[in-house]
């Protein structure tokens, strides 16, 4: 008996678990005690919530990325080590014991330690869609190689996933991301330059991290998941459209060359996604609330307004660029989102920020994950430049 | 080459090729010269549409069930044997050379041919839902035991199949199947008594034998399906849900335990699901067009109202009381649809009609496809004298 349940129970670690995905991700263990083990947590520096995930969840390995604030925590001698800096988090994403690991750490910081989870042959719960925009093709070749399994904790791509549900590709005409649409999807195209970083933090359907919901107003964020999709599901560019479901209830479809479309549909709660990526290939029994159809509202969907979200558009075009474009694409629009909610810049001008870090950059072939991080900080240091400009 | 040719092409069986799903099947076909193969056909009178079938499909046997039109065939000296009865529908249901038989035939004609398909153990993709309704339990055994896959066609049962996707059934929570809700869904409550057979056979997405529409006016259709959907995905009653969908985009859900549904799209038309009954477990190329979301109107649901669609409850009761009940709704309906057609009775007294006859039933057990049969010729009987004593 005690066998049978050892051999069930997933041992987990999770790379980001002070933030959104990484504390819904907590939420699921706790639901499954009997599944699910937490091995490791690693975060950057929030500490103090650090701390009660440590004496909640009793890991045996942590890491906190910031190293003042991994000294902070170390002096209140809690029953753990406490490794620190990029190698810390790296020691937490292939720890020996952990059968998988939870890549959610926002923003290229999270490149590294899921390359190396994936080098470790750990199977990843992928939520750092970072990773795969910088660098999709090592990571996915290193995962083929190693027989690793990356499945998707996005609620779009896990929707992909389950739609696609081990259907050859052969047999997919388009993958079909759904997106909100944002805070200002009705918003007069006037007013948007000067919407403040309070209105664009209103998400109207899903509670998240700052970053993602900024770039949810300006439909980067839907970029972003173009190119995750073309590396997670082998498809090319004009295979994955994006239509604006403002309701957020389909994740996202998948159609499939027959002219048939398969759509997944749940209440908006990332601990579904969440849930699926951990209990794969399974189900949990009530995960999420049923939904019920019949009091949903309407359905509807929209084309995206191309000048509404222009930046939608760079995401395109860096992913056709290939080479180092993404890893550009997404670091500009890191310092520029942050410069916005710094409010160093307005709204409308992430998109001109990242578009003219892009028109700057030359794009190279990504051979190493080198590459990708070095156009990543030439990238960053350019969007930097181009905001002290401004 | 050729082997591998013959390797890949289906060899097909059309019970009922002469109407609309039969039609459409042939269609689908026609287009996949190279992968599927007519080799029989069978329909009950109507001469003139088998005649051109046999001249462009050339079936090595066919059937006419009706004998007096068989031997008007006859005369034609087709170069193709005609056989006539329920035993030529038989022998084209069990033809040798066939790989898998396309059950067709509307009404409870149609159940004999199709337990003698499973019995010899062909391959068989249902259209015929009187078949599962009247003796559900026997065919599903037959079929288990003999290793013959049933197929759904129905476009809602097709629906469920490819989101079930080959997914275990103690992952599923419940079926949702969809419904458009007929000609008369706003229709005024009050006007229902009067409306005439021309107004109920005007259906607004899906043009289908006259039968069907009817069924699609009252919801007996639905109920019919429920009914279906049980047999087919061995799912118990009280998991089996129907909710109103008037664009018919979406053609029907599986909700799994842990909250997510997943739905099934696409234009509305019958060659979609009659392909990939035919192509399962492959995809076809362009079987349909492409289903462009952002042109989709909204998509909305309902709950059915008991007083509009009352024969659907009765369907659930027939369900639950089980044995012969369900043959006795489906015969007494469709004589109480005929009634309707031939303006015998109102389109309310149809409830009225399969009520009656239910209440007048004493329910026993199905143990062979006798007792469904018998079951099936008392509730005609019954339903026949209480519409002349209307």
């Amino acid at each position: 008996m005690a066998t049978e349940k050892a051999k069930h129970l997933k041992r987990i670690s999770i790379l980001g678990s002070t933030g959104s995905i990484g504390k819904n991700t907590l939420k699921v263990i706790s639901r499954y005690p009997d599944r699910f083990r937490v091995v490791g947590i690693a975060a950057g520096s929030n500490i103090q919530v650090l701390e009660s995930q440590i004496l909640t969840y009793r890991p045996e390995v942590v890491a906190v990325f910031d190293e003042p604030a991994a000294a902070r925590l170390r002096k209140k001698n809690l029953p753990v080590e406490i490794l620190t800096g990029e190698k810390g988090l790296i020691e937490v994403a292939t720890l020996k014991q952990a059968d998988m690991i939870v890549s959610a750490i926002v923003g290229s910081a999270g490149l590294m330690p899921t390359f190396a989870a994936v080098k470790a042959g750990k199977d990843v719960a992928l939520a750092t869609k970072e990773a795969l925009v910088m660098a999709g093709e090592m990571i996915m070749a290193e995962a083929l190689k190693r027989g690793v399994k990356i499945i998707p904790v996005d609620s779009e791509h896990s929707a992909v996933f389950q739609c696609i549900n081990g259907r050859v590709r052969e047999e997919i005409q388009k993958i079909i991301l759904t997106a909100s649409g944002g805070p200002f999807l009705r918003k007069k195209l006037s007013e948007l330059k000067k919407a403040a970083p309070e209105d664009a933090l209103r998400h109207p359907n899903w509670f998240m991290g700052k970053k993602i919901t900024i770039d949810s107003a300006t439909l980067m964020n839907k970029g972003l998941e173009v190119i995750e999709a073309h590396h997670l599901f082998g498809m090319p560019v004009h295979k994955i459209d994006v239509v604006l479901h403002p309701q957020s209830i389909i994740h996202s479809m998948v159609e499939f060359i027959d002219g048939s479309v398969m759509a997944q549909m749940s209440v908006p709660d990332m601990k579904g996604p969440i849930c699926y990526a951990l209990s794969y290939p399974q189900r949990f029994k009530k995960v999420l609330p049923s939904l019920n159809m019949s009091k949903v509202r309407g359905l509807t969907f929209e084309k995206p307004d191309k000048k509404r979200y222009p930046c939608l558009g760079l995401a395109y075009e860096a992913l056709k660029a290939g080479g180092t474009m993404p890893s550009v694409l997404n670091a500009a629009n890191e310092v520029a989102v942050e410069a916005f909610l710094n409010k160093k810049i307005f709204f409308t001008e992430i998109y001109n920020i990242v578009a003219l870090t892009m028109q700057k950059h030359k794009v190279s072939k990504c051979v190493n994950i080198d590459d990708a991080l070095k156009a990543s900080e030439w990238a960053k240091e350019k969007a930097k430049n181009l905001i002290s400009k401004n």
